[in-house]
């Protein structure tokens, strides 16, 4: 499947301005975007994806023929896949305050005509879903199908079917939680201090000069290890030493886990931001659905579309209780909730990886959705 | 409880080194102690108590009666508590490698009468354990009533046990593992990054020059979290915010947790040096009873003391299972093995402060050893 980034450009015009929650508000905004499969001429076979912290729009396919890996939740879009793109018409949005194609710290300012840096507003989870609103209104659909996706995605789904209960009929959020607990604000605490205590950093002003790579790879290497789990990392490393027979004696990457570790912070590094980093992680650690609203049970009153609620055994950043208490408050608001613990020593990144067990209840629920939405 | 800091330095002269598992060794070596209770006549009363990663020899009293805080283990120290001062003579040693009086990489070098730095060799937790010795042997003591730690200080209990069989009639590991994971590897190699990573480590030189302070706070920020759980920091610190009613839309510390961890980071870089921490993280790398000697059952096979093992229900960072394969393996070789798990939602640090459910069994297990020994 060959698939291509798209752009939207929007409130670009005094008047039209994104507003933000943090009061301030952006202009103009873009947002990046990718669709799998066709739209119906009803419009209503349509399932948004939303992305995980350092995700993007490229959920799906190839760009090129010769790209050495698809979009980050190819297992699960496709022809016959979980989210089957020859039934459903399959979006992909990025998010605000990314560097991925959207507008984010590392976009132009118009007023200054140098990047944002720190002086782009401070967005929230919210922002994200008011500005794929507009997205989804530009695509001239009214109601989705379906809303889903895992982690920061999951946050995402909650929201859309707060903002806009009557334009999304189901719902499946996937490993995430409706409050970013403390130990959860303590991780991503430490990732950004990693990359403010970057000297290149400067105050989040580097983008005519280096960028804080060493302090952006901390961030990534801390957050990885959240991402997996203890079991994981014993199937997958062990206590294995990395092209060596005996210990150093020494500094240097003696264990094979420290230098998947420092692969995954030097591959990060080539596709993102820091100050996006930064961003991104506040508007995790500012998404909290209870108290804003006194409780989630009130926070989720107005919902009206169904959900499929799925958490993963070993996830230890968003683990099974938090899902749980999102579909206890579902189900105190009658609204139609199911609940899956899919078990996994994969950690976190199960959602990304237990495609397996994760499709027959993804498809099966999406299908009764597009049914009960036809008949 | 005024309490003295001691000094005992040995290995001073040629010939008589201590000979570390790197195959350097060291001259000369002190080790900083303290002393609690009295040693009886038959010398058949001795502690031996054994600190984590950023411990020191300091466990109980206080140096001046106006010190705001009494040594790290105060609570299960003294007349009365758990390791009973009118019972026993209780000695902590600190370790090899540290910064608290022993030698460490912040010591001067004889050779160059500069401080080692990362010329410093190389430790295990066995060297610290072998330098121990020389500490008991010196105090005049055959054999130990008991050698007891939490965390790092398991490691050695253990050590103590397999390397000095005949001198130890008891050990008390406590929240603690026989190897170091690949999640606990992986969590040691962020934090020694995080101060290499400060231009003020300067490849380990900076004892004339501004320490690498913000990479060691990350660190220590960093481990932090392994040391408490989830549920701790919920109910420690939820979502509260930080002198304020609402977000801030900046990066500023909003959150408890956040000021919370900051505040350890920045006690942490007045009591330890960066290089020690390096090193003693390293060591704990290191620390694998089970491939060393083909398997955990092999390398506990000439133990010869009693056993209490304890952990904590709630502890990530060596987690149940990891006392329970202590207990198997010893039991496998017929050594008497007790074990405890205690219920706490303190995580980790649970062996620092769940000293009321601890008291009842470390006693009773003390208790009847002594009454064994003297019988």
């Amino acid at each position: 499947m060959i698939t291509k980034l798209k752009y939207y450009t929007f409130a670009e015009r005094p008047g039209d301005e994104l507003h933000l929650d943090c009061g301030r508000s952006l202009s103009p905004v873009t947002l990046a975007y990718e669709t799998y499969g066709r739209l119906n001429a009803a419009k209503s076979n349509a399932i948004l994806i939303l992305h995980a912290l350092s995700g993007d729009a490229h959920a799906a396919g190839r760009h090129h023929q010769e790209d050495s890996k698809p979009g980050w939740w190819d297992n699960a879009i496709g022809p016959g896949k979980a989210f089957d793109t020859d039934k459903y018409f399959v979006i992909c949005s990025n998010v605000i305050g990314g560097c991925q194609g959207s507008t984010g710290p590392s976009s132009l300012n118009p007023a200054t005509d140098k990047p944002y840096g720190t002086s782009f507003p401070m967005i929230t989870v919210r922002d994200m879903v008011r500005a794929q609103k507009r997205l989804i209104d530009h695509l001239g659909i009214e109601t989705l199908l379906a809303v889903a996706g895992g982690s920061m995605g999951g946050m995402q789904v909650l929201e859309w079917t707060i903002c806009y209960p009557d334009s999304v009929r189901a719902a499946i959020p996937l490993a995430t939680t409706a409050r970013l607990s403390a130990q959860s604000i303590a991780f991503n605490e430490v990732g950004r201090q990693a990359i403010v205590s970057d000297p290149n950093w400067n105050g989040g002003d580097y983008y005519d000069s280096a960028a804080p790579a060493t302090g952006l790879a901390l961030a990534r290497m801390i957050a990885h290890i959240t991402y997996l789990s203890d079991e994981s990392m014993h199937n997958k490393f062990g206590r294995r030493l990395q092209n060596r027979d005996n210990y150093s004696y020494d500094f240097i990457t003696d264990f094979q886990v420290e230098s998947y570790l420092h692969h995954q912070g030097e591959s990060f590094i080539r596709r993102f931001d820091a100050n996006s980093y930064l961003y991104i992680t506040r508007a995790m650690d500012y998404f909290d659905l209870s108290s804003e609203n006194g409780s989630l049970k009130k926070a989720l009153e107005g919902v009206k579309a169904r959900f499929l609620v799925v958490s993963f055994s070993s996830d230890w950043l968003f683990p099974t209780y938090q899902s749980k208490d999102i579909v206890s408050a579902l189900r105190k608001n009658n609204v139609d909730a199911s609940f899956c613990e899919i078990a996994s020593s994969y950690g976190h990144d199960a959602f990304l990886l237990e495609v397996e067990q994760l499709s027959p209840p993804v498809s099966g629920f999406l299908d009764s959705t597009f049914k009960g939405a036809t008949s």
